[in-house]
């Protein structure tokens, strides 16, 4: 199961909205056969396996997965009628599906063919693989990262706005793994106006764009603005209900551009969310300005935070900081954190932290 | 002089205005003395490590100690004397004497006495030990350490002002140690009217309280405060060129407390750390708000970085942040720091950093 | 190519005579294919990769693969043409093949199809994968891995012989999961007549029984003795050039039952490992007594030697030891090892260790 | 505390036949003085302690002490008298003293002249700093550690009898570690006769050279080996009930040779042992031979095992081992250790392991 684990985890970023999953067959103590979930629409991990084994190898053998193999039908045929067919004699599962409408199914299934079937082995780790994923299964949005870079006291520039280079090119290039692992990422429209970023993914080998969302109540973003002219991605602008309907029109009619419409005259936070997670957005990636961050942290909207500390000292009482907003008024308001994980990188700090469990929503 | 160093390192704090000094005393192999400098106006480590060797053995001994031995008479007589009558063979020795006045001419004296002297063992670990006295010689200021406690968005409390217990208790208790440490603790007025702390050590075995020095260009410090009433340790006022004298005549009739008058209308931080100097601080802990922080920052006269960071966020434009005052205008002027110790302290995270080499006054 | 290695790594020991491979397919930073080489005669790792990935994807991919990929009709057809025809667009590879007579001609044939090739990436740990494979095609003769169990003082029994349970169970099932992954276990005819063991591998999820070979040079073996009945796996009795033809004959009779016959009266170890070698054995685990030991020791014919220390003391000038035979007589004949790798088992050690490069044979 | 074992710590092996003990004392949350025992017959470490911080700081301080302080005259005057004189309000000690007829007098001391005493801080690390001290009261027997360094595979020397070298330069400096340390070093006089060793400590800073104790029945030690002649330290030759008066004569005439008796034609290790007790000898290094070697064995005499296994194969059925004489007959004899350290030296490895707690005695 380690080992299914392992092949899941590499998939991890290229699966959206599937979960990543993994599949080992092994029989008489050999491996005959594995394979992960590569990408939506082409082969469950199951599939890959039993065809790397081959028909022969898979009769009789024990195949380990990640999570409960499928039962409906959807763009592939349901793993559970392969395993059924391959004749194989145990199935080993290490997470049940989180979908409640298709959860235990796939394993009645196998049971009822007289295949055994063994549960919970290393579900902890298969449940962290796919957090994103049952996240957007269970609430019908998506899982959202907030990443955030400052100075040593909390700066994100100086008063005078300048913040080019506050983290090295070591946080950098791990802020574009994380792009690259992101269906959406989203800014104000603040940003695009200072800024004009392309938001793409620029890792050494590649990598995939994520779709770039930007909040924009009042449709000020520039027609010749990188985001809506570098076609590197889908851009989808998201609004209020009352926009100015020719700027609609011009926006939408760029090729790969799309205006969302929320029934709020100013986007609130809950209803974009529902409504990306109707897009299919499973992972959202807050690079917002403190703004931005600022709403989503009031809603207590946020699953995950990255936050990457430069040892530099700023200081001024105007330089602007992470997290604006209005703010919590008492300290028995704030979301309380817990730190998974520090990392040294290049001259600066990497904290990654979520919400404590009683907290996350 | 791995042990000595040891025996140095267990008097840390204690020793102000003097260096922490051990002394290990060797003969035929065998650990005959040892000893440390343990408190000002007492005995140096060489005399201590002598002593318990005892005449006998010292004679023909080889002798380690972290710091040059002293040639000049001062509280106590010097060491390189007593080490020539004792007849020891050889002297090891970590590093010289900072100070220019005397550097070099402790060893001078016992070379020309026929005693054999190695010089630079353990060199970098005997510097860190007294990088604050080293610090007060050659600048005449004291060392300044700035602590600052946040919030994972750098926010110092909430909106309204509400800051209780950011860190937890393990991080509080970390403080204390600091406060322990050093010669006095410095804070702003405002700071006073607000909390009316004490800013004394709370340690489980007790620890000394250190002088704690207001910043007070108005003479704005109730009366009734804490610093000024508590007695447990002498409190100093700062203040500019103009006092109300009726007020300072009030102050000073409190017992431990002192007005210290800068030449000039407001305080500046540079002349208020040769002040300090002067008097013998050798070591300072600023604990003040964003402001004060702010005056030593834009001064750069900061040597170390105490960082508590907690895992939470408290969001708000208007929350009160680590560093005030003006601030750098531009990325290129800012302070820039080395990590160069991160740890886990209950929930929170401690950051140790220092000005970068080329940025350190 | 650390994906690749990752899956190589995990067919160890069921792909004799062929090398571990691994392979994976990017695409535009995806990984769209994985495989690995699983057993003899089977897909290798590039067609099992090629095969998840599927045509479209391969088509301008990026192959990461282990080992250069072979360009001769074996099993199965060359998968270098392979490459070529999916038409990918390059090729990263890890070691070149060993074999002198194929080296280099993988990579010729896919640079004239105009595939851009790399080489040397990982080559060490690539190499480190198959040092059994690589000395066997060099050499002609199996790596030989030598395994002693004994106490802190260096004896096999007590003795009277009482020897059972020296080790604890941690390092039994270390033991077993070698056997697992070698091809063939050999052992004296002493051990045989001692304690009739059936030698095969007993791990919690099966596992593979080696090849069981008896030294016998007056076929000795009984035959109701376990390895010539309990059907586990084949065995092979090796005797030297004048043995009673009707005991071979007897033993023949029996199925899974072979005798090798060398060419000189007693069995000589070059000659057995050359003969070893053309049966296609690349692996042989020693398991041998004292005196089957000491004549591999003799030849320096030992490429790892695996020793387990119990902490017991067990004393006695005439309990058996480790390795016995005629031994060298001078200090600096003694075969000169480096250690590999120390690791608690249970209560007892385990450590691997290798002859210096300079006595490698 | 840990303050205090470590000041002990550095005592290790000067002390004999005296515990090392270490002690700090501290008031207001400061150290005041701190000292060890560091010879036998010299100031106790309370001594040091209280004498470094004066008569001023003594009073009302805590006293942290490793070992019960002693309640009765020995070459020093009793320690709690001191801490009673000396006002300390407060007795922190780590382990009370194994000696049954004054255990627990010092604390009913202090006790009752109203200082507070509190017991069992780290005692588990202060009973390990003296385990030989401790040993030695029990039993009246020294603490016996065997020392053993052979190959791989379980040989001391080739059959020739070729030894040198057999472990690096590491190893070799590590065994001169452990004779500083000790009070005695002992081997059988055929070790006396093969190699003529003078049984020294060498190390870079000198170090303490062992009473030399020779295991010889027939008084065949001769009179121009190194140990009788060197003059480096005492020679105990150890024989039977029935010397050869003539020779026994030629012995004892060289200065700091001995010659012990025991009641018994050949010498037994336990009657021996209890001699080496009586002689004021608290721990004994054995380097013997096999023989030797086996015999302590055999009356599972030992305490601590150290064992340097050098990676090298020897072979050679006739080769000598670590341990000889007649050993355990059954498993279920034999002596079963615990391992509690293994460090690599150099090339080589060393295992220090002791008997498990219900085999010693
Ligand atoms: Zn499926
Ligand atoms: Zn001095
Ligand atoms: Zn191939
Ligand atoms: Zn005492």
């Amino acid at each position: 199961m380690k080992f299914a684990i392992d092949l899941a985890k590499r998939a991890t970023g290229q699966t959206s909205p599937n979960p990543v999953v993994g599949s080992v067959v092994v029989k008489n103590g050999e491996i005959v056969g594995f394979g992960a979930h590569l990408r939506a629409g082409e082969a469950h991990a199951e599939v890959n396996a039993i065809q790397m084994a081959g028909v022969d190898k898979a009769n009789g053998s024990t195949v380990y997965v990640t999570l409960e193999p499928c039962s409906h039908f959807g763009k592939t045929p349901p793993c559970s009628d392969l395993l059924i067919q391959s004749q194989v004699s145990r199935v080993v599962i290490a997470s049940t599906d989180p979908n409640p409408l298709v959860a235990g199914k796939g394993i009645e299934k196998l049971r009822k063919a007289g295949i055994e079937v063994d549960l919970g082995v290393c579900e902890e780790e298969a449940l962290a693989l796919n957090q994103v994923f049952f996240h957007h299964i269970k609430t019908g949005k998506p899982f959202v990262t907030l990443k955030t870079a400052a100075s040593l006291d909390g700066k994100t520039a100086t008063h005078t706005n300048e913040s080019r280079w506050i983290t090295g090119p070591d946080a950098r290039l791990d802020v574009h793994q994380y792009r690259h692992q992101h269906d959406a990422i989203l800014v104000g429209v603040g940003t695009v106006l200072a800024d004009d970023p392309s938001l793409d993914t620029r890792l050494p080998n590649g990598g995939k764009n994520p779709i770039r969302i930007i909040l924009d109540s009042h449709l000020r973003t520039p027609l010749n603005s990188k985001v809506l002219t570098d076609g590197k991605a889908p851009t989808w602008i998201v609004t209020g209900s009352k926009p100015d309907l020719e700027k609609v029109a011009a926006l939408e009619e760029k090729e790969g551009i799309k205006v969302l419409t929320l029934p709020m005259e100013k986007v609130e936070v809950n209803a974009l969310l529902s409504l990306l997670g109707e897009e299919g957005i499973t992972s959202l990636f807050i690079e917002g300005g403190a703004t931005v961050n600022g709403s989503f942290l009031k809603e207590k909207a946020i699953q995950q935070v990255i936050t990457y500390i430069a040892p530099k000292l700023i200081g001024g009482k105007g330089a602007p900081t992470l997290v604006g907003g209005e703010g919590f008024a008492t300290m028995d308001e704030v979301v309380e954190l817990e730190i998974k994980e520090v990392t040294k990188m290049g001259p600066d700090l990497k904290i990654v932290s979520a919400p404590k469990l009683d907290e996350r929503r």
